[in-house]
């Protein structure tokens, strides 16, 4: 590790600690038994980053639209391309909040209570506070303090996120890392100054639709998963203290 | 309980979750053998209401001082009060930071363990976020998450601080319950409709300077802790789950 060890590891939450593909593909399927629960929720995650970026692009001019809201209006724009047009006022209130009940991997929780032993753990992630807040009480998820896109008012990748973790922290850029199975966060993380580590997450929309999740040189701690991260911070706190 | 149970408990912390007094007086004292440490800690918390208000009517004007550089502003004006205007700069630091190691009250931990089966728990202090957030990790306080004055802009008693919460949650006020042991901060709350509890911190300031902690009128929700709220809450759930 050429840097210094990070003080705080912020995290990308859906797709790198939580399977939200499988949890929406399962409540949406529980709630209208008819349609490819799969196939809903990958059309639902597609409209999440153009949904971002026109939040983003009207931040500052309208007031601040949090995920749900996003979520929801996504959600009422594919419903007729699954034949759901008439679905209730209260379930689509209850579908977009299955988003607020999403299942961590199964290596999340154990690799986080190890992570927290070490840094301060937070999320970084555009759901908004409310939402991280019910994740974590229904996952489990032992976070130290939770931060969202709602805090600093932008929506990642804008560089007032990963600058606000460390503004909020007292601490330079390099000393807080971000965490994620996306090289889009990642890079707008380094150019902020951030450390960065990627976390595989082959199966993140499916298992039959497999990512690449090829090494990028970019960001050379490249981990299976975040108990391979905890494994590797362990071994470097050991190799540190002898 | 006239009102329906709230969704969320709102805290306030210095006093009510954490013994600011018997902390900073300890901490002070172990850096500066020589001086009172109990009158120390309250000449540091006297600067603190009118720091506050100072702060509060530059909102919007001025770039956000947070809590750590209020009371490092504070510090330094009262150290010649007690012969210390050659503290270095590194404990002056060291001792700023005091304020993120606050000892809780003995019934916090285990009453916020409890309470937190029951509700959402999340502090809402005019401390930082970081502060906030080494404070929890420091005391073992189980949070789900970390609201603070530095979210919302304000500093309490602005109404943006208690209609922030309910704002986050997408609640009605009166769904949001504040719990402290100052009437100042549950009249303000309450105005803006939220649901109050009062809590007796007799030795907030001292165990030599007991606390006038008599019931008033407007929080009919009166408890001598933490704890004693929690059998509250559980008492009220068993009725009515009866």
């Amino acid at each position: 590790m050429p840097q210094e060890l990070p003080h705080v590891l912020a995290f990308d939450v859906f797709g790198t600690v939580v399977d939200w593909h499988s949890s929406i593909a399962r409540e949406s399927s529980e709630l209208a038994p008819g349609i490819d629960g799969a196939k809903f929720a990958r059309a639902w995650r597609r409209g999440y980053i153009p949904a971002m970026q026109r939040a983003q692009a009207e931040t500052g001019d309208a007031p601040w639209k949090n995920l749900d809201v996003l979520h929801r209006e996504i959600l009422d724009s594919i419903l007729p391309d699954f034949g759901l047009d008439d679905m209730s006022e209260t379930d689509r209130d209850h579908l977009t909040h299955a988003w607020h009940r999403l299942d961590p991997w199964p290596d999340s929780v154990a690799a986080l209570r190890r992570l927290r032993k070490l840094f301060v753990i937070t999320p970084l992630s555009n759901g908004n506070i409310s939402l991280l807040t019910h994740m974590a009480k229904n996952a489990g998820l032992p976070w130290d303090c939770v931060l969202s896109a709602e805090v600093f008012g932008h929506y990642k990748p804008a560089p007032q996120t990963y600058l606000g973790v460390a503004k909020v922290f007292n601490l330079e850029p390099q000393q807080v890392m971000l965490v994620a199975a996306h090289h889009i966060d990642l890079d707008a993380a380094q150019d902020c100054g951030l450390q960065t580590a990627y976390i595989e997450r082959p199966f993140e929309n499916g298992t039959d639709r497999t990512k690449d999740v090829s090494p990028s040189a970019r960001h050379p701690l490249h981990m299976k998963d975040l108990g391979a991260l905890a494994d590797y911070f362990d071994q470097l706190k050991r190799e540190d203290s002898q």
